[in-house]
């Protein structure tokens, strides 16, 4: 059984994100970061949906990139915004998912898995430059001459599922999975027990989806 | 002033990097990280080291991918080799440089930093996939298109100042550049003062370097 390493936030996208990898046969190894974001509560969703997807393993990090700065997810200096906007949101983590994949990467070189899976997309969030297609594949370029593991030939792939699709289509592919998307935390300032504001941009394009889907959302809301 | 981040682990290689980027007239900000390494050692060198050669900041950050796993530097049941041997070493640590280039690359983010230091050495660790020259290219065109900063036009390089050079060259560098070597730890397995135990693979190619170089050495042995 071939295994990967699934990066699991504990929002909507990459629970579809670990729901896909499963259901193409993957052994799934979880891997959540907390790295100083306001959203912890997105932390115990992970937990529970590693649970109801059935992981092998599932594993926290704690990398403490906030103290860096320059994100209104790490500092509370900076406020979320409501009301979208042009260009890279405020939302943006610095190299945030350069960040997370080379740990990933850590993990599927000892675990000598053939796969990692991240949930990022292009379409709702194009303000973020390593949610592109050409981040992805120049981070596969990487993977190739970085371990062992691919210097000695065999192959680490870099999946992104969900890059091209809306996020009405990501919620139709994981209805069809069985995800329990109650279980999931979106909103960039839930409160601890991860009710969701309904206000900000990550709840926005997250309700919009549900409605576009015509399928009951079920998020918590504050 | 351009500004630099440069990864400083405490040891012979970061330290004459750091005096590189300093001479080429970069502001310098070091960066440490503890990543569950046994010589932890290094990183009260990498403060005296920092301090000497006079940074703009010195931040630390654990990672704890120590956990994974995978290497005899970070695993205690893994001994330390002691007579070289061929293939990548057990010391080798999964994806360990693209880890520290990523935490690296946030910082740098943040600052507005124009380059990346990194003082890793293609000669005598030829064996180690993410020290040689190729890998340092394809994180060069990662960081392109992974940042809000390149993608909207500036350029952070990756400077690796020290890839093709020999031990015994880098230690004629840095002494011209004025390097204090007695601060530096390179010992897999240096004792909490710091004390070198004289036999592990680094201590034996960071002597020879001193040998060729024709310079006393003034590492502190057991």
């Amino acid at each position: 059984m071939s295994r990967a390493v699934i990066l699991l936030s504990g929002g909507l996208d990459s629970a579809t994100t670990l729901a896909i990898a499963r259901a193409e046969g993957y052994e799934c190894f979880a891997l959540s970061c907390l790295y100083g974001q306001r959203h912890a509560a997105e932390l115990e969703a992970a937990r529970r949906i590693a649970g109801a997807l059935g992981v092998a393993a599932h594993r926290e990090i704690e990398i403490p990139i906030g103290q860096f700065g320059g994100s209104a997810l790490t500092d509370d200096a900076l406020a979320v915004p409501e009301n979208g906007g042009k260009g890279i949101p405020i939302t943006y983590v610095p190299a945030r998912n350069t960040v997370l994949l080379s740990l990933a990467l850590v993990w599927a070189e000892v675990l000598d898995a053939d796969a990692i899976f991240i949930g990022v997309n292009a379409v709702d969030y194009s303000g973020y430059p390593d949610c592109r297609p050409d981040f992805i594949k120049a981070f596969q370029e990487l993977v190739s001459v970085a371990t062992k593991r691919t210097v000695e030939g065999a192959q680490i792939t870099l999946e992104a599922p969900l890059i091209e699709l809306s996020k009405a289509e990501i919620i139709e592919r994981g209805s069809v999975l069985g995800v329990d998307y109650s279980l999931t935390v979106s909103c960039y300032q839930a409160d601890h027990q991860g009710l969701a504001c309904g206000r900000c941009d990550a709840c926005r394009i997250r309700a919009d989806g549900f409605k576009a889907a015509g399928i009951d959302d079920p998020t918590r809301y504050l």
